[in-house]
């Protein structure tokens, strides 16, 4: 355990045993300190949209096929020309130091064990630098909350950048927070710096302090900033928060690269769909023209199955991995994408798909 | 304290801390007397029509839109030419003494506070004159329930529109009252006098009693009543308990100037649809020729923007406010209307709105 | 309390108070023997249906109508030439000495009392003659389960018609009783004589035992049966247990005089569909040609408008009665009769309809 | 009890009473140690799909007939040419002797008695000649999971054909183990010899250990593999685990006599769709060219109906019978088809079908 600003950090760096992927909440809730595990648990309102993410999944059954021919189904896939062993990524999530004291640096190093790929939020309690440092020349994302700021942006970019992002995810959906009582309830004030920003108050010189620079976050986006980040960076820009196919339309319009369809795993406009429910009506608007990447409310292997039949390329985890990492460090971490992908092969072996590709091409039905 | 023929009424005047308005329900029934409480919070029958008010929200879905450039959104709008900071207003609901010493004249204060508008209703416990009073030039509605003695209306129309009401609220959903359990368990008896009728009786001079006067609550209302009313009191007259299209015709053809989509929170007609189902065909019948205002089950800003969207202009909650009137007094009632606004511009930014105009026209899902 | 054969049966002769219908039942098994209870309370296998029965009440809704000029509107009605007060009539139900020492006499009485028809049971505790004499004049209805010794049927239809009956029940859905787990598992023997199949074994001078008589009850029923009966008695027949409408177009073929849709309140098959999903249809079959009555799940005032405004003419309830039986004698019945006509009075006021008639015109919705 | 390998086995043989199948779970889990209840009672993932099995029976309604002149309707049915009593059958399970130290055994002697069909799996804990000697003449089928080493398939196809299986069901839909919790919680082991496996191991000569055997089991599965074992055995070849019109196709065009429509009781794939709610469209592909047989779910005689009623010719039930093994031996077996077979009768009849026949052409409604 560490204390920081008076915030108890799990340190633990130990093998642990996934039944599954939701009794690690439980498991988590008793080392992370209340603030933080509420801030990582919590959707917003009364987290309809939370629950419905969830539920949405059960809206469709996948077809068994018994006669395929299928044996040892692989797992593999690629995106932007990197291949990984697993569909399923890293989503970025904000303060990993909530979780456990060495954050992001831990969480990339597990991912990177498991041979995918891993998302450094701007909001990290571990910076650019350390975090992909972790990842060993594992590919990993840099995500942008932008700042109104755009001297902070690219500062953020030209760092990711020089340290070898293999993308930037542009988060577009959290123009403002969602309204998440278990803050409000816990009175919770993140106890940790963010180390980007501190990076950018100390190194620009412009005598910004970090709760400056955070009030700057933008709220007003467009295409145009789209298209602004794609332009300097020079890297494939994917769009993260899209649940309207108008609006994937849009990012692609504007020089997106990928389009991560997501609603911030209910955290953020609650009285909208599942992200699940929403996910074939986009996939259809991009058409395969760019990479289409998933996340909000998978925690089973039929579930990633689900939302690569439905037109994902990729699915991405958050909070349980981030139960994981304070579990089990960078071990626990990688024991998550593993188990999952463990489950995700078995339902392809017993669906008939022996390829990532096969999966996307299954029928689902709905009863 | 403040012990009235028996009855404990609250004199509370604070600060009340909002997580959410479902709780203030079971704070509120900490300190409302037990029979008042059943009547305030209760439904009529088996209460599904109650339930389903708020089950019906969950029938669609806000579409978040997310590169929409939009920024600090505002929640101003106006009625009859009167401007108001949000489109959340004050429903009429009777009695407002069995939560509050001080009743409805605190409930206007905090209303006016709030910068929105206040319903006063027939059945007060406070006089026309004193909420008029209590609300300081804010704008306030006078809600009518129709006697069979037409001077007892008249005496009604003329002292409210004396005191400056804006608009009559003609409520026609309550030719007779629900069945509603609570009260006949609780053998429940009104305590306290109510204003207007007290008021009548003396100032009339037909010597008749309060309970005279409640006992000649018109039961038979048809168009000709609402016409009546509009030519006498030459004020806009809201008609108030619309729940299909056709009785929303039949009341613009009589004069009407609003049209008050209600099933009175559950508390008449149990069996019937939750009033969210109703909205969409009765906006479309009235097609913006008035405005429209809804209530039945409001307590989150995404069923402010859910109830707006599908073609309300106004949306009106009742017992929330009236609990947090026996909570705080005047601030309570002021900090609801705040609390709500601010969820529903959250939502507004979430979901890709900048106006109340925006919120109108915005794309609803069904999954 | 009264003990027959070892079995406890209430005496009780006095006021009940209802607050619902529902809340009878719990009070009712504190004073009915256990095996007693379980027999007149249980449905069949899982009891999936007898759940349906009230499910499906709720997939409709009442449109609720506000400015029709209703005021005080009217429950009467009448069935084959008879004027009752309400269209809420007892259905026939056996054994009710299981629930109170007088049995069906108490209930016809108080059934009468209410001014609404009494149905007597084939395997009545009282006999035909003491039922007619406790109706004082008062409409009642015979229902006959079929026997294969046909003497035995018309010894019972005579008796019926000697004694004034206004119409026969001619209950078909009960060719074998359905699989009650209940009666299983309390090892429910029937403590108490059937009247009318002791009367018969004695005055026939066949020899019969009430055994061998009850076993011999017809399982083979077909539309010929349903003539047979008709041209026998002499009075109007209605064909009782009816859940299709080819069965509703065979028994009017056959000469029914009435169709009674009723799936025996959950007690014969299960895994089949409520009654009230099947009331459309049917209605729609019988087109006005005879009366429609309706049971199964009827516990509140929203459930009879409903079921009227789907096609039934009469509304029958079964268990409530026997419940108030065994709480307060006749008075408990006639309260049960009137309390749930009070229930119906008030949806009518609310939902815009002045008269039976205007009910069965009354809009559903269905969300 | 018996004890083997520290595994405590029932050994009784007794008289069962029976209220409903589903309480024989809870009985038995008192009886069967954690580790083989957790086995046999155990779905895969979240369940889901176990749980659907269930509730899709509730997605229909049978039609009740009632002027249908049925009387003692007939269960009886044959298939492949061999009468039995009743349309219920035993679906092969693996390793009985979990359950009961007699294991298949006492389950095929149990089946023969009620008069109706064994199904011996390959992983049973008593071998082929035993559990056929047990039968007594009764008809059995053989149920085969391939396994890689050809030798041993044609083992077990000859030792089930010289005991006379009448027929061999061939699994499809376990090319891998469904990811299952209760195993790995309960560190789970088999504790018992599988007798076919070890057979083959002794008397093929080739030295394998039953764990080398066991790990040899077939994932590729194709047409071409039903052919060979068809063309081999010389009897009618049942295709198991079908839950696609599809694979139901290409297992009749690879020479497939049956197709046995079951999802493995969800044991197998989760997240696809209950057993049921597939089998109408795998019927229609069938299209009568050979017999229909359905699984998982089965626990009540209406849900047998519904079964017959949408398609299937048999109906086959695992789980309950097996608990009821572990009760009472041959007699708990024998009484589990008996009641099965009585609460269905008694649907026949209340659903108006005199004949299984009739069954299949019974009605069934969607509400």
């Amino acid at each position: 355990m560490t204390v920081t600003n008076g915030y108890e950090q799990s340190d633990r760096e130990q093998a642990i045993k996934i039944i599954n992927l939701d009794e690690l909440e439980d498991q988590a809730r008793q080392i992370i300190p209340q603030g933080g595990f509420g801030y990582i648990s919590e959707g917003s309102e009364d987290e309809w949209t939370k629950a419905r993410n969830r539920a949405a999944f059960n809206t469709v059954q996948i077809a068994p096929r018994v006669l395929h021919s299928v044996e040892a189904p692989s797992t593999s896939t690629s995106v932007f020309g990197v291949s990984i062993k697993t569909p399923v990524i890293m989503a970025p999530t904000a303060a990993q130091g909530l979780a456990h004291t060495r954050g992001e640096a831990a969480t990339a190093e597990g991912v990177a064990a498991a041979g995918t790929i891993m998302s450094q939020s701007t909001y990290g309690t571990t910076s650019i630098a350390e975090t992909a440092e972790a990842s060993k020349g594992a590919p990993w994302f840099f995500q942008l909350y932008m700042s109104n700021d755009w001297e902070f942006n690219e500062a953020l970019l030209d760092e990711a950048k020089s340290h070898g992002a293999a993308a930037v995810v542009l988060t577009v959906d959290s123009m403002q927070g969602g309204y998440r009582e278990p803050d409000i309830r816990n009175e919770f004030q993140f106890p940790l710096p963010m180390a980007n920003l501190a990076a950018f108050s100390e190194t620009s010189g412009k005598g910004k302090g970090i709760f400056e620079i955070y009030a700057a976050a933008k709220q007003k986006i467009t295409g145009a900033d789209v298209r602004r980040v794609a332009e300097y960076v020079g890297l494939p820009v994917i769009v993260k928060g899209i649940q309207d196919p108008c609006d994937a339309a849009l990012a692609l319009g504007s020089g997106a690269s990928g389009i991560w369809v997501s609603n911030h795993g209910g955290r953020q406009l609650n009285g909208g769909p599942g992200s699940f429910d929403v996910l074939p009506s986009i996939a259809r608007a991009v058409n395969g023209r760019v990479p289409v990447i998933f996340d909000s409310g998978v925690r089973r292997g039929s579930q990633v199955f689900k939302a690569l039949a439905s037109g994902a390329d990729l699915v991405a985890i958050g909070r349980p991995a981030i139960y994981a990492l304070a579990l089990g460090g960078a071990q626990g971490v990688r024991t998550v994408f593993e188990y999952l992908t463990h489950e995700f092969r078995i339902v392809m072996q017993l669906a008939g798909t022996q390829t990532v590709d096969d999966v996307k091409r299954a029928k689902l039905l709905h009863y």
